[in-house]
């Protein structure tokens, strides 16, 4: 057997557990492992200009694709500028392999200046974290790395390597490690459940996660059919497919009282993939819980569990395999005229979004109410954040566009989200990818100057209304779109929106809209 | 007593701590703090657009002022986008208080989107972590934060603020925590490296942190010059004073031969607020340690000792406190004339840096032959990144230029590097800072291409070359500029360089020049 160094066996591992793409921003210590990414082929590399895009992309891809994808970091700094979007990421499930060069284990001790605690950092946002110091135990901790991100519906594993494991000399290549299987639910529990649906009215599914997807939620829907209970989702998911065709979902209102009062009837609430309603942040005379206080709660089905088939269980145990969905069908409506405002861009949106959309939504503020009319519109899949870290959008519609390189790709993002990582409109441009960018421009964290108020500052000075204001100056976003790479365009009036909009999505390519708010 | 809430009562404990600044980005968990910033006046609010500009900016502040600043971050991921520069702050020993807001005590236990382990994203940066539960504490909490940002020469103290006890109410403001007194030398240590100052040739004292500064580098220099040992300084420096007036101070070499070259005949090695010299990076056949085998090695001074106390003592024990240090005289040579390159560059900045200026590098490759030609520019400060994570200079260039708004800040980065933390264009624009940013976009990681070879890989393919390429797209730096509100200008040859650099220079607020390599 050839001889390899450790970055090649590890290539090697990485390419028997089918991994075959790496987002990346290297450094020094990374070099022997983008040397063998040169020298054995078969895993696509792309740049990102910030690590939270590299991240926030593998976030996307995973969410498209249900494959990990690697991420090549640069130490413990380069690792902690991917952490945000790796919370993300932990948060909607999504599995991803982070690999980050360390100093060679001899050097470690002068405590040179890139130096860092790099477990230390992976851990919050990581399940399964390793340094491999063994250059013939190399392959295979990263092939045991792969199949941790591919456990469980998605996890976080991070394989930290320092270059003189990188560069020393091994014969050892291991093969692909098989990851544990996803849990089937107990036929107990069907059944148990399926009673109580069968026996109460007010029962609701609350569907997080692959719950919101193919057969998944089709049997979901030949469930409520028939049983008459209501189908919900999680305010926020990962991915849900909706639009003509698909069953349409309620999702949880984000704000207390919406929910409080989207829940006040329930008697009996069925968790699919899905979590406990919980108010997103506390506030001092409101509840954390949001559900009515004699609700009584079931778990069907958790993330470790094979969710469609715990679905296809539930729906044969209450006879309804042979039940018809109901599906939403697109229908055009009128278009909207005059301003641009929450209304019309929802309107906009159910209207204008091509068929097979991937809609990545960070629209704060302005985006709250864009569900509803978009449910007839053609079919589409809607991700959101899962951790609600700003930045999220950019870098996961790149992710999207990789994994599906044929679809549209929709971003919905606030101007104050898409700052945090702005970057990501090179990496866009570079790799000439399907995505049209829509920026609402508000120019606030307005989400942020309603919470002002709610903490009981009624009439805020300059002071506090300066650290949630983005006018003074006034981004540009036309001009950042050309500083990247991209082609910009800024609209005021929805007819403009409208015409733009289609236009650039039938072009290839990454454009970017400026929403005037 | 008047009854505040506990985010109030922190606020007082802050000012009496006499902190007056607060870089932030701050979310809902924050509102409550932010609320009090504008109640409670006296702490000026800065707002950056991702938590890298804040701490960065928190770093730079540090480093002109000496006085720590507050940082308002937002949850783990919001100080996990802040951590690279945290730990660049850090290394450079630089004193910052991070105020990390929480979800309320009794909610965590949800798992909200936004939840994480805080403490344990804070520990890897940090000097001092502690969650503040209780609301009679949060002000004592809040001034011993204060008190250990400012020991040894400063630390990172990261203050964890949960929702609730920031809205509870309270009667308790902790009066400001006195920090440990730095340690003075003992005069045994001072005798004997006095003593082998005296006895031996080949003396190195090699100087960093505030040895490099006022009267501790002026005591350097007169007892070099008394007693014909070296001085050198560090690779990189968190801040050194140089120029016109100033003790010239020779800077080790980047890489491992020239600092090889550099200490070959030294056999006495004395540290003066400096770490034993040792390779960036190792690799396979070069040392991690710099120095002589036969090498003697003594510390004078760490970064907890009275840094000045002990090179005046040591001065004393030399007898050299009436010698006149040699110091560097402006010497303005003719200007360069045709092509930017490293040299014409050097001598640009040797003949062109404005009186009193204050320079942040971070031009990774093109900057390192700057130093030689402005040893006898117009006084100036010169700071290097010392932690090395990219995206230091514009945030550290924000925190200088508003610790001194009178002097002019020169920021050198690369146009790789100035992508880490792009936006902080828009608060310089904000903040109207005296800032001339120039970037040097040569269009790749220049610096790791080198690398690339240097672990065996002599003739990379597009796999390796594009992950280090910033080309295609080209970044459009004046549309960058634009985009944040700053102006803007591109020059390829050095005499258009020098007329635009005079203009930028002689107006206030912040200019961008592109330098096109």
């Amino acid at each position: 057997m050839a001889t390899l160094n450790g970055s090649q066996s590890t290539i090697k591992a990485l390419l028997a557990s089918d991994i075959s793409i790496c987002f990346g921003n290297p450094g020094t210590s990374e070099m022997h492992f983008l040397a063998a990414l040169d020298q054995i082929k078969g895993i696509r590399c792309v740049l990102g200009l910030h690590e939270s895009i590299v991240t926030g992309a593998a976030d996307g891809y995973y969410r498209l694709s249900g494959k990990p994808a690697v991420t090549l970091l640069h130490l413990a700094p380069g690792l902690a500028n991917g952490l945000s979007n790796l919370h993300n990421a932990k948060k909607a499930n999504s599995g991803i392999l982070n690999i980050v060069g360390e100093h060679a284990t001899y050097h470690l001790k002068y405590d040179a200046p890139l130096s860092g605690d790099i477990e230390g950092v992976a851990r919050p946002m990581s399940h399964w974290v390793k340094t491999s110091t063994d250059v013939d135990r190399v392959s295979h901790d990263a092939a045991l790395a792969a199949s941790i991100a591919k456990e469980k519906s998605g996890q976080i594993a991070t394989l930290i390597l320092p270059a003189d494991v990188s560069w020393l000399s091994t014969e050892v290549i291991s093969p692909a490690v098989d990851p544990m299987p996803l849990k089937r639910v107990e036929a107990s529990v069907i059944q148990s459940i399926a009673k109580t649906i069968h026996q109460y009215k007010n029962v609701v599914l609350l569907l997080g996660g692959v719950a919101l997807r193919g057969k998944a939620l089709a049997y979901a829907g030949k469930i409520a059919e028939k049983t008459g209970c209501r189908i919900l989702s999680e305010g926020q998911n990962a991915r849900i497919e909706r639009g003509h065709g698909r069953v349409a979902v309620q999702r949880l209102p984000f704000d207390v009282k919406g929910a409080q009062e989207t829940l006040k009837d329930t008697q009996h609430l069925i968790l699919i993939g899905a979590k406990l309603p919980i108010a997103f942040f506390a506030y001092p005379n409101l509840p954390s819980l949001l559900i009515p206080q004699n609700c009584e709660v079931f778990t069907l089905a958790t993330h470790e569990n094979f969710v469609e088939l715990a679905l296809e269980d539930l729906m044969v145990e209450l006879g309804a395999q042979n039940i018809v969905e109901k599906t939403s069908v697109f229908t055009l409506n009128s278009m909207p005229t005059g301003d641009v405002n929450t209304d019309s861009l929802g309107q906009f949106l159910g209207a204008c979004l091509p068929d097979n959309a991937i809609v990545v939504d960070e629209a704060v503020s302005t985006g709250r109410g864009f569900f509803k009319p978009t449910e007839q519109a053609r079919q589409h899949d809607w991700l959101n954040s899962m951790g609600s870290s700003l930045g999220y959008a950019l870098p996961v519609a790149i992710g999207c566009a990789i994994a599906q390189p044929d679809r549209p790709v929709v971003a919905l993002v606030g101007d104050g989200s898409a700052m945090f990582s702005v970057q990501s409109l090179w990496t866009m441009a570079r790799e000439n990818l399907n995505v049209t960018v829509l920026i609402f421009a508000n120019k606030a964290y307005k989400i942020l100057k309603n919470e002002l108020v709610s903490v009981g500052l009624t009439s805020p000075t300059q002071t506090a209304l300066n650290m949630l204001s983005l006018s003074s100056p006034t981004l540009d976003w036309v001009s950042m779109a050309k500083a990247h790479g991209v082609e910009g365009f800024r609209v005021g009036k929805i007819e403009a929106l409208v015409k733009i909009f289609n236009h650039c999505i039938n072009q290839r390519g990454t454009q970017l809209i400026e929403v005037d708010l």
